[in-house]
């Protein structure tokens, strides 16, 4: 008997492997670039206690009793803040506070994705938006991802009657591509979104970690100049990469009517986000600290980054291609035709060399390309990263030599 | 066009009226007995505060950082331990932390429940699980509930090609009937659903809330004597009643192998409950202090309870009936049919007095009783619960002389 088809859905949605690759990834020695975790030694420890400390001393009930399920009014008001200093407009707007920017991107995939329903994701794209998504059981839309990101153009060939009811598209360092959409393309994608009546979920973790190059502004705050486009996006951020994932603090900010309907479903879902740590996390950001913290972390990425970008080039340069990211988490590359290198086989010889990465086929919503690869660079020191490069070079001649010793049946 | 269908299910499940009760529930000098949030001023404040400097002190990395969706290995440590205090085997069992218990509930109902199949509710039920179940679109099947909780035994009358997928049950001092499914119906209800191969979800928020009489072991427990029960049972608790709602911290506990799918679920919805929370909710259970904090809320709860019942069976006892609960949070009470009481209808007339309480008719899946009306007896000091009555019992006076005043049309 099928008691449950839900996670049915997870384990067709799913690919093979991943929990044997983090079994590797947790053996001692073993350097992974396969997480996606910011560094734990760059959080700011007693920042957080302190807030804390002040939301149980300065609003004990409202910390801890039940509270409205958009979110605690007090953070509300620091997140709408950063907000506007971002250049986004609240007009007709509203901010729904959630358990993470997961629980945005599920209670709208939730709330609009019905079985067999449309929905644009860019490929590759963020293997948790395609759990929550396989939940829902949409058929896929898939933009290529290029070095301006995603190709939102050819959404004008869709026909009109096969409309999609989602764009979901991550315009800052999406993980993995770490690509950022080009403002050409934004101002495409709104003017498109509108015309159409086409909703945009547009997820945005990373934009903080620009290291490199100049802010793009997001596509919330584009819509401001494109008439009728505020009505058709949301925007979801997060304090998981600047602050700490364990906190789980998101926002999803979307048009007011469909917020007031979504806060019921989020209701549903857990009543509200913690409260105190709303509280407390409200109490960080009015505190001003922030901005100098994230500071700190963007100098550390940045010397990771060109850490790893500089030793996958001068080790694996000519065996695979990639675009420098200006920010975010990942490196993604791909190990060109010739190389004859399917990164999942690659995988059990990285390991054994002591190194482990993201094989690029979890990305992909559909047609994975086998020879991706994504590498974190946040979580290891310059020189862990190096080693690991090191590694990967000799698992790859590894792997080399022994498909030439067994070739393929032809 | 329809955007979204999922908060259609919502509004259509929906009673008007709760908005505007909570409306009148929040204007100054009105006594509110409508809501179900603990008393604020017993919250362990400082024994809450410490388990948070004490967690991000002695694991900052663990407490920020991300975590394993199934929870953090601590806490389900101190989890177990309290379980096993309670006679609950987790041989072959796996416990779960969640957002609360509402996000287990949504988790089991969303993993179990497709549309249009059966659901097992009592007759009435809890508000907040309706909520969630609508999102499925099920059918019910209702169980009415007498001072010995639901008449489990007639799920012997339905008929074997139509079993429910579910059974939805709160044993102890369920919210709103305040009632406590027997010794006897619990067995009754497991020797059923395992010879059945129905699962049951077991609810139980308020079991540590026992004011008068002896404990009654939990379905959980129950299960390890009854051949092959354990394998159809999960259940649900909370540290929202005993240590404070704004942790959003729930546990549910079920065989470990639809444990492992649900896991996967529960990581697509939120990643994972706060691992911050999670450690300090770890450490404030190891403290030890929960036992003799919980021992002053039951004391403070037990006086409440007593004037709320005294003043209702002196005021108004010869126009309502209720069973006085051994626990929980809740009076659940019916006017007689002679009184020809719509408590929707009284609500306005009570406001007008100073005093709201919960119209019966929200609790039910179907069929609602509209004499009915629960009454919250946790969140006032003994003398405003005396002062609550005396409103609502002149609010019934004004009412019944209007009524009388302006018949209804035959």
């Amino acid at each position: 008997m099928t008691r449950y088809r839900l996670a049915e859905r997870l384990t067709r949605s799913r690919k093979s492997g991943i929990s044997e690759l983090f079994k590797w990834a947790g053996r001692p020695g073993v350097i992974s670039m396969a997480g996606g975790a910011p560094a734990a030694e760059l959080f700011d420890v007693g920042g957080v206690g302190s807030a804390f400390i002040r939301a149980l001393h300065e609003a004990p009930a409202q910390s801890l009793q039940y509270g409205p399920p958009e979110g605690q009014q007090r953070l509300e008001a620091a997140v709408a803040e950063h907000l506007r200093g971002e250049g986004v407009s609240l007009e007709g707007q509203r901010i729904l506070i959630t358990t993470g920017s997961q629980q945005a991107l599920d209670l709208v995939a939730r709330s609009f994705v019905d079985a067999g329903d449309a929905i644009v994701v860019e490929s590759p794209t963020f293997l948790g938006a395609l759990g929550i998504f396989a939940l829902n059981e949409p058929r896929y839309v898939t933009l290529p991802v290029d070095a301006d990101g995603a190709q939102v153009e050819r959404l004008a060939e869709l026909s009109p009657d096969r409309l999609p009811k989602l764009v979901y598209v991550a315009p800052n360092f999406g993980n993995p591509s770490g690509a950022c959409l080009s403002l050409e393309r934004r101002r495409w994608l709104l003017r498109w979104a509108s015309e159409n009546e086409v909703f945009i979920l547009e997820d945005d973790p990373y934009g903080a970690l620009r290291t490199d190059g100049a802010p793009i502004p997001s596509l919330k705050a584009l819509a401001r100049d494109i008439p009728g486009a505020p009505q058709w996006c949301a925007y979801t951020s997060t304090l998981s990469k600047t602050v700490a994932p364990g906190l789980r603090i998101g926002w999803l900010v979307l048009p007011a009517e469909i917020a007031a309907d979504l806060t019921r479903v989020k209701q549903t879902m857990d009543m509200h986000t913690s409260s105190l740590v709303q509280e407390a996390a409200a109490r960080y950001l009015e505190s001003g600290v922030l901005p100098a913290h994230v500071e700190r972390i963007r100098k550390a990425y940045k010397q990771r980054k060109d850490a790893l970008v500089d030793a996958v080039r001068s080790t694996l340069g000519d065996r695979l291609s990639f675009v420098v990211p200006d920010g975010g988490m990942f490196l993604w590359a791909r190990f060109h035709d010739e190389q004859e290198i399917d990164t999942q086989k690659l995988l059990r010889h990285a390991a054994e060399e002591g190194v482990v990465y993201m094989p690029g086929v979890y990305f992909y919503a559909s047609e994975p390309d086998a020879s991706t690869l994504r590498l974190n660079f946040t979580r290891g020191a310059p020189e862990e990263l190096r080693e690991g490069v090191a590694r990967l070079s000799r698992a790859v001649a590894h792997f080399q030599a022994t498909q030439r010793a067994a070739p393929a049946i032809a």
